[in-house]
């Protein structure tokens, strides 16, 4: 058994990493922590979140035991809302309580709120310490641990305090999807076909293709048969490296570039996506799910001003519809999501700034100040009210 | 009249910036920001305590609005026990309710406190915006604004919670030393004579001809000679110059380093430092006294261990000789220090490093354990009774 591995090259920091794909990995933790951290490094905190530690906790615990470091465990509580600076400021009293040195390091075990939280630690506790990523979530495996945004949310904003740290090493073991709630799935795969999307029509032909043969309805079925475990490690591999090989251009998401290669493309679908979060207190969606709606959107826009054909669009939405449904729209109005807007427009001081596309694999950057107010309001009403 | 300027050029980030070093340039310090920061900077903070502002600040937020800049001043308490978690809640908090983006700036207006904090706020906001540092103490000119530390303290630590947050620029106005309170100068010319001692014996030579010809005392009489100013401004360049050539080859303070050039020589005197700080409550000591009685503490073991000849030592004490007073410690107690210094060792979770010196410019770093304790207590106890 090989598993996959994509190397990301950090052209800023010039930092280096792995990211190992493949399945059965986890009672190997250990082992391949050593590979990737200092020979100093003695003591490892686990940070996780209680339902993760309960399904894979002992197994990983005693993987790093028996791999020789000293573990320490911090559970946080669950779900976006506990990623804030009150959990930070335990975590970071938890580490420095274990006398964490400079050359110890932080385990993030879970999806992508324990991994921003254990990552901004890592990045603020001591000036900087090093960050091993075994994502749980199909989300965080193929979009939160790769790329070193870590952060905490304030009631100034999502995110709005963090730092970019990347991590000395990422473990994907595909095993954990078998655990994952269906809405979590959908929303992870959602994500999925955002990269498929923006990147080339190859990776979205991959990623469509493999929800035509793996619906994630009854996803845990699959995986006694080899052939879906390795197709799975195929899609997540290649998810990976284009969100890798985008990270490493623009590592800090340059706020001068627009081109298509630039960071700021995997922002694509998230416009919507957050204004849609906002204005539903982050409560009735799920992140992926918001943002399978923004690609839909950001689709539909494309084509209301005539830069993407009516044939792309339909592949996009056949793609959603082998995903399953995600929750309706219905109910959601208008007006609140465009003052949603507005206020995400004066919090970052900047125009407004839409991803949308020209062909599958063909991103565009524009301010919304180009796009005619009347075009915008006709497709979000339209879209708001199927 | 030509500004001296030092180029910074990190390696492991990539990152350059330059420290201009002139006198009376607080009235340019907007066309100077300009040069530094990107075109699409629009906002500004200016991060200060109340004694600095009164003292430079109309005259910094007028040279920035004159720019173009829209300034925004947030004070900060002064001293170091204000540099703590609260006051950089505010200071995001002031941040962000002034909706600066992803472009705009943080310029730090003050010491070594107001750099660490506004530093860190920094690094943080939105994972990192651009930072402008005006150092208004010595310390802060030679030392804590070259380099990219920032940070706060702690319960658990000082400086246990930063990151590493390079400037765009720092600009020095030697003019604002006329107003620096006399122990604060002191203070700063210890760092200055531990720069000296390990860097070359013309840097030191350098730093000794200065403080023989200018001792700190009635310091702002002579900021009428041009000759002064001059001298002020070289010596000034050439401290920071080698303090960056350190920074530039090991940003981040390798743990694996120990070489003579190795980011760790610049903690030469810091080990009796921290320690005296510490069982004096910071409160007793500026940190750069504490670093000076590091310093002649380091000498002296030097010479016991028989590494360092003692004309060296007596060249280093008559530097301090020339210097003035420091306050005295006879009344501290040995085994205090002793416990501080087992404390810091428990709490790195390694061995206590000493840097000592085989002669002025050559430092080496030896690791606690080969010192044997008999000459470390007699040389401790002998230090602590003159």
């Amino acid at each position: 058994m090989r598993d996959k591995s994509v190397s990301v090259k950090l052209t800023d920091s010039s930092h280096k990493y792995t990211i190992q794909i493949g399945h059965n990995r986890l009672k190997f933790c250990g082992e391949w922590a050593i590979s990737r951290l200092s020979e100093k490094t003695a003591k490892i905190v686990i940070v996780s979140n209680a339902k993760i530690f309960r399904l894979y906790g002992s197994i990983v615990q005693k993987s790093f035991e028996k791999a020789g470091f000293e573990v320490f465990v911090f559970l946080m509580k669950d779900g976006e809302k506990h990623k804030n600076l009150r959990s930070l400021e335990n975590l970071l009293k938890f580490i420095s309580e274990n006398k964490l040195a400079r050359t110890d390091a932080i385990v993030a075990l879970g999806g992508g709120v324990v991994g921003d939280l254990a990552g901004f630690a890592a990045a603020v506790y001591l000036r900087g310490i090093a960050l091993l990523q075994i994502p749980t979530t199909l989300l965080a495996m193929i979009d939160s641990s790769v790329g070193g945004k870590t952060g905490i949310n304030s009631d100034l904003g999502k995110n709005l305090i963090g730092a970019f740290h990347q991590p000395n090493g990422v473990l994907i073991d595909i095993e954990t999807l078998k655990t994952l709630p269906h809405r979590e799935l959908v929303a992870g795969f959602c994500e999925a076909i955002k990269h498929g999307a923006i990147s080339n029509r190859q990776l979205f032909d991959k990623t469509a293709d493999f929800l035509m043969n793996y619906p994630p309805k009854n996803f845990r079925n699959y995986f006694s048969d080899e052939n879906f475990l390795s197709k799975l490690e195929n899609l997540l591999a290649a998810q990976v490296s284009f969100k890798a090989e985008i990270v490493m251009n623009d590592e800090r998401e340059s706020a001068d570039r627009t081109d298509a290669k630039s960071r700021k493309i995997l922002n694509f679908g998230h416009t919507l996506g957050h204004a849609l979060e906002k204005v539903t207190d982050y409560e009735y969606f799920k992140h992926g799910e918001a943002v399978g709606y923004g690609i839909l959107f950001a689709a539909e826009l494309s084509k209301t001003l005539e830069i993407l054909d009516e044939n792309e669009v339909r592949l996009l939405n056949d793609v959603f519809h082998n995903l399953g449904k995600l929750p309706s729209v219905k109910n959601i109005e208008i007006e609140k999501v465009v003052q949603a807007f507005s206020f995400d427009k004066k919090n970052i001081g900047q125009t407004l700034q839409w991803i949308l596309l020209k062909r599958i694999g063909e991103p565009v950057i524009l301010s919304s100040e180009e796009i005619s107010p009347k075009s915008f309001q006709k497709t979000l009403k339209k879209f708001l009210q199927t």
